[in-house]
């Protein structure tokens, strides 16, 4: 069996390395990702320039790639050309250092990785760590082993990932794990704006996250109490429920 | 009334320009949009690095501004900062230079504005004129003009936003328009590799889209038989259908 694996904290993050040696049990592992940190890059990919690709090592017989691009990018090229005549059986995306929860799945570059590589047609699975500092990856890289040989025997639907998140608790704390709905966040939007030493005014993005009730079932909720949660992501983004309504209008 | 303008292709892009004037006639007009091109930029957002705004002049009293950032990132300084005082009632994104068809809509920054303009509480619409050479966008800008006020007079719902392709033909050829769903694009995924001067490998996206069969309801198949396509595209990424299934998986 062969693993595509790809992230956007980049090719040298802890998270990626962990979740590559985590998986070498499994089959050949090939790394592909961005060559610096490209979180909250979204679904953009690189048409207006060319894309270099330069080998990483990352120990063990792992092939690491750090490529110039976006974490679609580097899926891209992953499948279509360091792997054209090798194919993956499966694309992982993570292990990301933060949540991707709820609608910030949107702006997620992980999240992206993992839905490009169902758009070019494999099962795909983006794994995130909550929590910002000192990461434990142990148990994320655990669950998601189990969670690829059932994704392997299951199979997936061509138009959905899965989406996993991993509280910050210690493996002996963390109560299992819930299938969820993506939940809602909302941020203050805040812009911070400052001066350049030579005058000019530049504005940072800040403000934190609003405190808003999410339902039980999911993944914010799910996380918060201490389970992993895993959501299935589609991508066909047609409100079909619409349609009739808006043949009503008056265009 | 206010309207917010966005775009991908920059501000100072032929068919934002044609979209602002357009719209002059129904209130203030407000154009915040990317200081360079920005298409495929898909739903990035700039966290960190600040965002350098700078006015421009587009004539007719119509208050533009560059901004350093993504599509999402305009919308989002232009709601919390530049517009704070005097909120918008509608947002737009385009005329973008070319479609935004089928699950394109993904890499999209035109669509990915307007998302942004959704999640921030705004009804928005996405705008796209087929075609890349000599366009007349002066269809796609009547077109909106009606769209808008029936927006306005309908309302939205807060998860979904309108993506709208006009087909590339003069305007009396246009044979109306229809409601649809988002269809499938596949493009023939090749990389073609090149030598720098220095002997440096490097890689370009390239390969066309490959001819798939559409159904007749979507947005690919209405542009294609000369009509123009509005279709809702929301945000709900999850898949409910498949909860249920994977709660009996082996995990």
């Amino acid at each position: 069996m062969r693993i595509l694996i790809s992230n956007d904290d980049g090719v040298s993050a802890e998270g990626i390395r962990e979740l590559a040696h985590g998986m070498k049990a499994l089959g050949d592992i090939y790394v592909v990702a961005p060559d610096r940190q490209r979180s909250a890059a979204g679904h953009g990919i690189t048409l207006h320039k060319p894309l270099y690709v330069e080998e990483v090592d990352l120990g063990s017989g792992i092939r690491a790639y750090g490529v110039s691009g976006t974490p679609a990018d580097c899926v891209k090229i992953g499948v279509n050309e360091i792997m054209k005549d090798t194919p993956p059986d499966l694309i992982l995306s993570g292990i990301n250092q933060g949540s991707n929860l709820g609608n910030d799945v949107m702006y997620s570059g992980t999240v992206s990785a993992a839905i490009e590589g169902a758009i070019q047609g494999y099962p795909s699975i983006a794994v995130s760590q909550c929590g910002y500092k000192n990461l434990d990856y142990g148990p994320a890289a655990a669950f998601t082993v189990k969670l690829v040989q059932e994704v392997l025997k299951q199979g997936l639907l061509p138009d959905t990932i899965l989406n996993v998140n991993v509280p910050e608790l210690p493996a002996n704390e963390i109560k299992g794990h819930k299938i969820t709905s993506l939940g809602t966040r909302r941020y203050h939007q805040i812009y911070e704006k400052r001066l350049s030493p030579r005058g000019t005014p530049y504005y940072w993005l800040a403000g934190g996250l609003q405190d808003l009730p999410n339902e039980a079932h999911t993944d914010i909720e799910a996380t918060k109490d201490g389970y992993i949660s895993v959501s299935p992501v589609h991508f066909d983004f047609t409100n079909h429920d619409l349609i009739d309504t808006i043949k009503q209008w008056n265009l």
